[in-house]
């Protein structure tokens, strides 16, 4: 049910996306560059959530379409500025805005991708009516805040070299910087449309929680493990920016005496200053020391927690195609490749 | 009147501001950052600005200082992007944001400052309700969009090494860059909140207009011939980045044809080659060839353009010290040192 209703919402959000994406000026230097990551493609996971749920509350998808192109947009955003933090080198299959045009030109491109999000929320209005519009936009406020909490924290473990982090931790920094825009604000946004009420949009912070963290999670595994032109971003490019994945956390518990201590050097170091070699060694002891099996029975837990939610969420309401995509949803995020 | 004005309505924001730096956490690689650039203080044009016109169509201080804490923060959150994309060192006194703390969380810092200043206008739904609330984050949306089509008009300028701008040219990147966000949005935001109304709003643009590019044209000046102390930007900043000024634009109209080869070369060149001998050589070509006395003839017109509209726009209206601050906030901007 997964692909069938990522393509059919996907091609839904894609068409009103177009709208947005139009040829303006200053074409060359700004919407030329804003259209690049959304043309790239992407799965449409977050859009496709958010239909889904405003249509299991009510709604017709065309009524949810707005909000979806909005988020997709503030995610694109996202990346766009995430991928000038992390140095990145390769996004969807293609070099990072910041690779080719440089830093100056992706941070202005990443700022209007943020504004082209936020006009497409307010545009919400023609259907929800300005109160619940102003409603969408506080919790896309409120997600945005979330990431750039996350997204501060995890810079921070990286300027501190932090060594010492627990599981719970890096849980805390995930549901801020993936979990509020992958999953949480997107089922909040669809049950807002669908209900026509903001209330009762908590109910769906656990849910995405560990449908967000499991997805995080099998996204490291495969920045690892996975076949670079299917992952579309620079394999090891993790290990290379000393992400702090539950793999890195595992390894450093793990790892005896002189591992660690190679490690915390290679963490110290510049990232332009680790090489080839020092990479592939960290791959190998997360392999060797049973770090990447222990991630991925920790998405998995994550999974089978989320479908319970989701479940529970969704208890007494018909069977729909809705229901199956989302009660599938965390089987998928753990299995796709 | 000016500067009385500016203390008064200056010190209303500052305190509703300190609302929206109270610490919080992720403290020290997040919210103390935030806090760092409208900490260091600023003349408060804009917040003034807005309540001003707001106090002028009727409505109380006190109504119009949330809106006027939006756009101030608003107004941070582009210096501090702007610091990054033009690679400035100094701003107010002090070190920029990225020179301290990396690009990574400067952009990370400046997304933060975003959303805190549209959570300030949401906020504003308390006093005019959501309908008009929605509709000044809207005309911030607006807002924001001129700016980032500005700054990738001037971005584009660098990158290209364009040699040959009229002063049209010019000012419709100002109107986009400076403008909208420093005197248009204040202005339609006071009036907004004034006659809450969302109509007439675009009678604003004109004053803006010659206001802000009279303003913007003084604060280049003032980085090439103001005292350092003062200004708080490190001077001849503006010819180290290559900034295509109204000077800039004089002097490359009125070289010869080895002094306008030499400075296509300078400006060819990447920022850090750009040496000081250079950059005092640009200055002396400017002072030679009369373009800040131009740049500064062009300013006095804009100004006296300025206050004219003013006079226009509030004929009919009684005498206020709001009334006269606004008027006299053309020759304020273009005397300042």
């Amino acid at each position: 049910m997964v692909p069938v209703m990522l393509r059919r919402y996907g091609d839904l959000t894609r068409v009103a996306l177009a709208r947005y994406l139009a040829p303006r000026e200053p074409h060359r230097h700004l919407y030329a560059l804003v259209a690049d990551y959304p043309r790239r493609g992407g799965r449409m996971m977050r859009p496709t959530l958010c239909i889904a749920t405003a249509r299991l509350f009510g709604a017709a998808a065309e009524e949810a379409a707005g909000a979806a192109v909005g988020l997709e947009l503030l995610h694109n955003a996202f990346l766009v500025h995430d991928d000038v933090e992390d140095e990145s080198e390769a996004r969807r299959g293609g070099p990072t805005l910041h690779a080719t045009h440089g830093t100056a030109v992706a941070v202005n491109t990443g700022d209007a991708l943020i504004l082209l999000g936020l006009r497409a929320l307010m545009d919400t209005r023609a259907t929800i009516g300005p109160r619940l519009a102003l409603r969408l936009l506080e919790d896309a406020e409120r997600m945005g805040r979330e990431s750039v909490e996350g997204q501060a924290m995890e810079l921070g473990w990286r300027r501190d070299v932090a060594l010492r982090l627990g599981d719970a931790e890096y849980f805390a920094m995930v549901l801020k910087k993936t979990c509020w825009y992958t999953t949480i604000f997107p089922s909040r946004a669809g049950a807002l449309i669908g209900t026509r009420s903001e209330e009762n949009l908590d109910r769906f912070i656990r849910f995405g929680f560990f449908l967000g963290v499991a997805f995080q999670i099998q996204d490291d595994v495969l920045n690892l493990v996975g076949n670079e032109a299917a992952y579309g971003k620079e394999l090891d490019g993790d290990i290379r920016e000393g992400k702090r994945t539950l793999m890195l956390l595992h390894l450093m518990r793990e790892a005896g005496d002189a591992e660690r201590d190679r490690l915390a050097a290679f963490l110290a170091l510049p990232r332009a200053a680790r090489d080839d070699e020092d990479v592939r060694w960290v791959r190998d002891r997360m392999l060797a020391r049973g770090s990447v099996d222990y991630a991925r029975t920790v998405a998995h837990a994550l999974a089978g927690a989320a479908r319970e939610e989701c479940v529970r969420l969704y208890a007494g309401m018909p069977d729909s195609e809705d229901r199956r995509f989302v009660e599938e949803l965390p089987a998928w995020v753990i299995r796709r490749a």
